[in-house]
């Protein structure tokens, strides 16, 4: 066997290894971060269940820690006495990115963690597989739940050679990124291996893994070896360490090889992780803005070489340097041992441990200002500044070109720094506050951005409603669900954002549908496409919309909507749509019958009231799916099932 | 003669110092910050003058340093940009906050200062005569021009004793604002002296005249005596120190006498500076959030000694204990000298250097939350959060109550730790950039969010326009011109600004303004008070209006509407108000010759359109101020003048 089925065969609970088919397995770990965290937690409570079953669930603060309104303290409150509660770690606001502090502190060889958060598969840098998820999934596995997947392919990607100097494991990926593109790794898992994989430490594994997310991958994974012992023996957890690697006559799905030697410094051009060029094709391209953090680039390793490069130099008097270190962990060790006041000396804005500017929360470019990254994403407006030109690049060449106000490439500094890993990490936890050994007496706290979310109920006998709004193709869920700044501090009021529902495609659709009490959305083809965020569906359901009538659907949209018991339904024939008014009366009639004959197949029929037509349609689903949406959801699901 | 009179004397250009009555003093220094900043530079530039005439002016960067959007960073490049044109020093985002940084850096005993923020009384500590200002009057200043202000009386303020362990100057100024409330400064100058003096530490002087703004005092200030010198030469600026104190026979107008050993901890209670309690009186209320900074309390010795106490413990779990070092000097010799990793070790978030938290800037407590601040103003929401009770503490008590999670008075700390001033500050300016040597060329970056702001013209033959709204009593500026972090990032903006221009007290007003080409807006008592944002007379001029009649004004508003050459007018009798409808419209003939005449005492008439009416008003100006009127505001005045 792979590492990969390794590691899904030791967790499996139901299905066969085979891929593309579902499958089930036990996840002995999670952790959310503070803007999907929020509504996990409100599931989980809904769910009943007074304590996690997990080995360890953690509860980070990292996304909403600027703190611009009442909401995102009120928020960090909930989740911490939540937490304590229901056995739950909770990481405090300062105490660094989720991703980050769990691999020093959490993560574990061998073992499967689910995240509320796209950049969890960060834990396949010491071995785990690990799997990013909406909430309602972490939710359902804090109680004890299998995660549900379709089983991956795995792609071998086999690394020869070593790096040369000043080429980074942040170029590593970005070679692959330029090899397989941003939907490369859709459905599957990258494996390293090979004799390359021993030259790269942990943190530069974990920068591989993590940036995998933007391959499109399930999850990206390393084996367990010497490194990764003597990684969590500095973390003071040698005894976490298990080795794990392929068989050696492992089979793979795919298979593409990097030699690392010819890897030269890398950048991701504007606006696509994909849009990959050599550093030195564009070098020269002045630059206003430089941040150096994220999960992605934010270990004490990569600010200890930030550091030797800043050392007795000067940011280029045009460009505003910024540096978060990802962890208190890191920040407190460069404040202890001077390498801190060397970043400040050469003028660095030093940002609290977080998500900050990758996020874009905070840090904005100016109009037009060509900004350089190490993080992982660069899609416009990201940022929060729809001009701003973001380049991807790894910490050393963001140095270089902070120094020379000029993207440049680090080979221009001389020679390259000597970073080693430390023999002892500092380690001190307290900013991580245990749960109560006994939760019943604790009171969760609940400030006003803490709102109720929406629950649906059992598939009535008939399923009735208008055609609330009527949509054209390749909806987004930024359409159906914006997100920004402004929008973002309400992830756990889903009553105010269901004020902002599809707004961008019709202002009055949230009035329109409270007013009716509810009803169908009429959509094209690729209805759902974008971000796995489970706030289209959520506040669609707040709105009291019962069934989404689409020429096809996006697959994660359409697994949320599954989820929170709203049926989607795909048109048979096409030229149906085209047949549907704005506020059309629909009823499906005996509707628990007709999605059980579904699941064999059989068409779902849209009794059209206006015409008098039958309108067929397809639910596409599994047995579980079938059963999660005659229960009204996978919490009701799930309660029903413990 | 007092040290007060020495300064003004010594800068005197017009009037005489009779306390009550105009003069004019020269102005050697100026400072803004990015909040006030861009509208000063954006005036400055109106003025046509290619190079301030001032010793050294310098433009800081310390509000909108979040950067949620690109408004801020347009902002900051702006300002940069303008500043190296035109002569003015660049102190980039996080080399600090304005007031500690011109402290460290710039400020000299003896020297006039005039800044565009209310806290500019900072430089007090070290001798000068440091007053706040709005930023027309800093532009002007900047221009060469004379800074205009009614002559204070002088209050002094006999220190005696010493202070006790654990009590600090954050105390002594509280106690000031006990007995003084927060009106028992205005119209005066705060001068220290007494044997006290010589006992308090440059930058516990700074803290007591940087909180002297809250007594509403013109400024306050120190002698400059061996203290001072040896600040100056641990900056490396030995050569800056001039000896200065009040001659022995000095009189004064008032006096009160401070026993500096007879202080205890003290607080500011909800909402209000001189809302003053013994810590002892309220000790155990549970805290939420405790903030460390601001330009009142982030000294190197305010963060050694918070180092100090913070050394091996940890923060209380349920306390987010957020610091904000003062300047990037500070920051810098905490992290080279360890005491930022004792601070990071607590426990404690660490935030950019800069405003932050005391302006609502970020770190807004949880609703209902308590937050316990170094800060200089817990008015209401100023946190960002409506209901947050905030209490104003000394560094000393804020940490101990970090520690246990309650108000804490600091003397159950033990021993209180010695922290003394260091021999050599880190002197490292290369976050501040020099002006070119010759402007000429530099271009000025002006992004989207930097408009061109409002200007007027001289006064025409008649003054002719519609009653566009009618508001009553004690309307103040953020009625008039709201403030919060939504609007903040607009300052340059006031074509945006001007939309939301009195909309809390009519969401239409705005509209009908311009759909009318301008008018007068009519009001009742006390128009125009609160802060001393001149945005609340920019925002109307925006709009086209041309006179506010009211029952009575404001007085720094009326200043700031004569500045922009709108007619503040008076009813004469009360009762011409009632009179008047919404849509009425009015008329002032031969208005130039009616406003010279009101210099004189007589009424200026406005002609009541629907009635027929001729309404007396009263114009309460100079003879300068006639003069700027009749040019069509202070800037066309100024112009004409150079």
């Amino acid at each position: 066997m792979n590492l990969t089925e390794k590691l899904i065969s030791s967790h499996l609970i139901s299905g066969n290894m085979i891929a593309g088919k579902e499958i089930a397995i036990k996840i002995d770990q999670t952790l959310t971060q503070d803007s999907t965290g929020t509504m996990a937690y409100l599931q989980f409570e809904a769910m009943g269940i007074p304590r996690v079953k997990t080995e360890r669930s953690v509860a980070y603060i990292d996304h909403n820690t600027l703190q611009t309104g009442f909401e995102n303290a009120d928020d960090h409150k909930y989740i911490q006495t939540v937490a304590k509660k229901h056995g739950i770690y909770f990481s405090k606001p300062g105490n660094g990115i989720c991703h980050q502090v769990h691999l020093e502190r959490f993560g574990k060889p061998g073992k499967t963690l689910l995240g509320s958060d796209s950049h969890t598969p960060t834990g396949g840098g010491i071995g785990m597989l690990a799997i990013g998820a909406g909430g309602l999934d972490v939710a359902v596995a804090m109680g004890g739940g299998a995660y549900f997947l379709a089983m991956p392919k795995v792609c071998r990607v086999n690394l020869t050679g070593s790096l040369q100097p000043w080429v980074t494991a942040k170029d590593v990926i970005l070679e692959v990124l330029r090899i397989l593109s941003v939907k490369g790794g859709v459905g599957k898992v990258m494996e390293y291996s090979g004799k390359g994989v021993k030259s790269l430490s942990v943190p530069q594994r974990a920068t591989i893994t993590n940036m995998g997310a933007e391959l499109g991958a399930t999850t990206s994974v390393f084996p367990s070896d010497e490194v990764t012992k003597t990684f969590l023996e500095a973390q003071n957890r040698g005894e976490d360490w298990i080795e794990l690697s392929a068989d050696a006559d492992a089979t793979y799905d795919e298979e593409i090889t990097i030699d690392l030697s010819q890897i030269v410094p890398l950048v991701a051009c504007p606006h696509s992780p994909d849009n990959i060029k050599k550093v030195k094709e564009i070098q020269g391209l002045a630059v206003d803005q430089v941040a150096i953090g994220s999960c992605t680039n934010s270990s004490y390793t990569d600010m200890m070489t930030v550091a030797a490069l800043l050392k007795d130099k000067t940011v280029d008097p045009n460009v505003s340097l910024v540096i978060a270190p990802g962890s208190k962990q890191v920040m407190n060790m460069l404040a202890a041992n001077g390498a801190l006041s060397d970043i400040i000396s050469a003028g660095a804005r030093i940002l609290e441990c977080g998500c900050g500017p990758c996020i874009g929360m905070g840090q904005s470019p100016a109009t037009n200002a060509v900004s350089l990254r190490t993080i992982n994403r660069n899609f416009e407006g990201r940022s929060g500044t729809k001009s701003a030109q973001v380049y991807i690049v790894s910490p050393e060449t963001a140095v270089a070109s902070a120094l020379s106000g000029k993207l440049t490439d680090p080979h221009t500094l001389g020679e390259a720094p000597l970073v080693s890993m430390p023999a002892h990490f500092m380690v001190n936890d307290n900013l991580i506050i245990p749960p109560a050994p006994e939760g019943e007496t604790v009171n969760v706290v609940r400030g006003p951005n803490i709102q109720p979310f929406p629950k649906n109920t059992k598939v009535p006998k008939d399923v009735d409603g208008g055609a609330l709004i009527k949509v054209t193709d390749n909806i987004t869920t930024d359409h159906i669900m914006p997100s920004n700044a402004k929008l973002l501090p309400y992830r756990s009021n889903v009553p105010y954002l269901a004020d902002y529902c599809l707004t961008p495609c019709d202002p009055k659709f949230p009035a329109r549908a409270k007013a009716a009490g509810g009803g169908f959305i009429i959509a094209g083809q690729n209805y759902g496409q974008g971000s796995s965020r489970e706030h289209a569906a959520l506040a669609p359901l707040q709105l009291g919309i019962k069934a989404v009538l689409a020429k096809s659907f996006a697959r994660i949209h359409m697994a949320n909507l599954i989820n929170n018991g709203i049926l989607p339904l795909v048109f048979v024939n096409e030229w149906d749509y085209d047949s549907i008014r704005l506020g059309d009366e629909f009823s499906i009639k005996y509707a628990a019958d007709q999605i059980k004959s579904a699941v064999n197949g059989q068409d779902v029929i849209v009794t059209h009231l206006r015409t008098g037509a039958e309108i067929p349609t397809r639910l596409n689903i599994s047995e579980r799916q079938r059963d999660i949406l005659l229960a009204g959801g996978l919490l009701n699901y799930t309660k029903a099932s413990n």
